[in-house]
């Protein structure tokens, strides 16, 4: 490579969207390799409101790996992202750019530097397993920019030792993370169980709870649940199997009340088995307790549930219900025991697809305001004052499609020129 | 029995202390007889500040049963009144009182009826286990009545037929409640395994928070978590004979640093069961969250534990102190971080043995907001607002003595002449 080539930048962008587990991953049995104690089974959500865009650059002028997310640079070297990066150099092949003039050999890999650049739609602190979008996105990203051979279940796999949860949104729609046997992890991958268009009536609203407490980091958390719980072999080696065979068969038939009984009891028992290790980790607070109060009270009402809900390793609720109609039912109730406050712009507290606000009835506060109790509360007691400002906001979605490569360079989040953040 | 001396009334008052689990008991195996699915082990509290008086009497001038609790009369029309009336009635012995010149036969029970008079020194709605205290007094207290042959153990045998955790009431100090094979429940009582001098400077100190929602019952809690539960056949099959094993030995060895751990996750355990029940039982809140977070953090900081906590179902804290000691540190760190309302006195949010108080170095509320931080709490963050009102008030007390008739008349709750309330 001559002087006059060094200054080409070679750059793919892509977006990967984030998932929400309805059969729980807690728990590894390898550490580095992040190898499961039991398969679990997620939703992929619509990358159009939850998801993580990453622009992925080499270039010879490059003289270190360098990272930036949101806008801010961020160290590369975690053994996490290191383990992600090794592998997928390990796999790249020649490139060539003839209108470029690029033509990369697979062992010039090991020398060149990268730059990249990642950032999420939706606020990274919210507890919105970006992490798992963000570590997919690098990979895919990077393995587009490399040319890997691999399918996105090979992806998953190096995905997966940067984040657990990342490797199963390498697909759409609906998701399995199968364990695997192998001590080297090669057989422990993601594979997709249906598309997004399978089952395309399921809305999703998540609540973004206001936490007072600062949180157990997940990997410390399941570290810590797998050495103290007395409880967590017998989840992952008795229940679980179970489970997953019965949300596989859930999902294929688009079977609603057991598909929300499954991930229902799942999500409970994780936190179960949470509240069970020493000491013990809470997740969940008061008001991620309310909101399962008034989804079940809804559910035990009707003659088969309306809603499911799952809530990961923070205090958001994400609730998973039949269709548009029961959508729409479910806002007003959120609406009703989870006002925003009073100078709070209902926009702004319902976020996502806002279609979902119209078939609600509700176009502001006075809106809001005017909502009767419903009909599953006997008590007729309205929402104290302390209920305002417990849920943040609520985001609107529904299941989603997989990994795509952004070919608009407009969208490439570094400059083509220079290799920095645009 | 003639008309003249129909005017006689025979009585009886016993106190009866209130028990708190540190190993729990959830779950039955016959819900008629309450049989528990597991064994369970319990600190009696001294009785000088929780504890039941009651008052039974007998009288040929008596028309029907009745009580009152609290001075309100109550009906004693539940199966579980009945269970208890009718097996005490059945093992009923002859009684003579010479001096008043009353001579009742074992066969006269059968007829006579009974005036009951129960009083709790503390909250009844406050979910310290009055009924446990309450069930475990008025038999005692009929037995001592009736002339009964039975021993305490088989005593508690017929209050484990009123409310399961009353049989661990008939003793002081540190009490097991055996669960026993046969389906009649002959062999379900509960035995002393120390009595409360054996290990006495142990303090305890509850913690009675707030609840904003209504709580679950425990008798409809535990059917429904060993009906949908996955993992409670494993807590009681595998887990819990194993921690009675060693929670015995800890409290026959004095071994703080064992019992707290043993007391601490087995709490925990009967929470995440609640929690994996469907739908989820929540007792625990923020509060109670925040509690564990204050002793976890010192414990941790500390070469070993200091105190050990203990939640039964609603959100109040037991917390145990190792000694007299240890216990004014922890009094000070609980009102460091959960203060009492600025307009309170601190004499009526401190209750039961205020001696403590006085080992804290607390006598008014200016000793309170001068609390510093505990030197484990690296933030440094002064509790905000919101924590002010989030506990009712606290107990100090210690392990204590078992049921004790009281001789002095004067402490009778019904009139000597009328039967009535006094």
């Amino acid at each position: 490579m001559g002087s006059e080539s060094e200054k080409w930048i070679l750059m793919v962008t892509a977006r990967t969207p984030t998932n929400i587990a309805v059969i729980k991953y807690w728990g590894k049995r390898d550490e580095t390799l992040i190898l499961p104690i039991n398969d679990s089974i997620s939703v992929t959500l619509d990358p159009s409101h939850l998801c993580t865009t990453t622009t992925v650059s080499v270039s010879p002028s490059f003289h270190q790996d360098r990272m930036w997310l949101n806008g801010k640079e961020i160290s590369l070297e975690g053994g996490r992202f290191q383990s992600c990066l090794r592998e997928i150099r390990g796999r790249a092949q020649d490139v060539e750019d003839k209108k470029k003039g690029i033509n990369i050999k697979k062992e010039d890999w090991q020398k060149l530097h990268l730059h990249i650049a990642s950032y999420n739609n939706f606020p990274t602190a919210a507890g919105l397993a970006s992490s798992a979008a963000g570590l997919a996105c690098l990979v895919f990203s990077l393995a587009k920019l490399m040319n890997l051979k691999e399918d996105n279940s090979q992806l998953s796999a190096i995905a997966r030792q940067g984040s657990g949860s990342a490797c199963r949104s390498l697909y759409g729609g609906f998701v399995k993370w199968v364990m695997g046997k192998e001590d080297n992890g090669s057989d422990s991958f993601a594979v997709q169980l249906a598309d997004e268009k399978h089952w395309d009536e399921l809305v999703i609203i998540i609540g973004v709870v206001s936490a007072r407490q600062k949180e157990t980091s997940s990997t410390s958390g399941m570290r810590d649940t797998v050495e103290t719980s007395a409880l967590i072999q017998h989840r992952a080696k008795e229940v679980v199997p179970k489970r997953i065979v019965q949300m596989e068969d859930a999902i294929q038939n688009r079977d609603f009340p057991s598909f929300a009984r499954l991930a229902c009891t799942d999500s409970n028992q994780f936190h179960a088995v949470c509240l069970d290790t020493y000491p013990p980790i809470f997740y969940m607070n008061d008001t991620s307790h309310r909101i399962i109060s008034c989804v079940e009270k809804w559910n035990r009402a009707e003659v088969t549930p309306q809603v499911a809900y799952t809530f990961d390793a923070g205090p958001n609720a994400v609730m998973i219900a039949r269709n548009r109609k029961t959508a729409a039912l479910l806002l007003q109730r959120l609406l009703y025991n989870f006002p925003p406050e009073s100078d709070t712009d209902v926009a702004n507290y319902i976020i996502g697809d806002k279609s979902i606000l119209k078939d609600a009835g509700i176009k502001d506060m006075k809106d809001v305001e005017a909502l009767t109790p419903p009909p599953e509360v006997k008590d007729n007691i309205p929402p104290t004052q302390k209920s305002k400002g417990d849920v943040n906001y609520f985001i609107c979605t529904r299941p989603g499609g997989g990994p795509v490569v952004l070919s608009d360079e407009t969208q490439a989040l570094l400059d083509p020129i220079t290799g920095l953040p645009k």
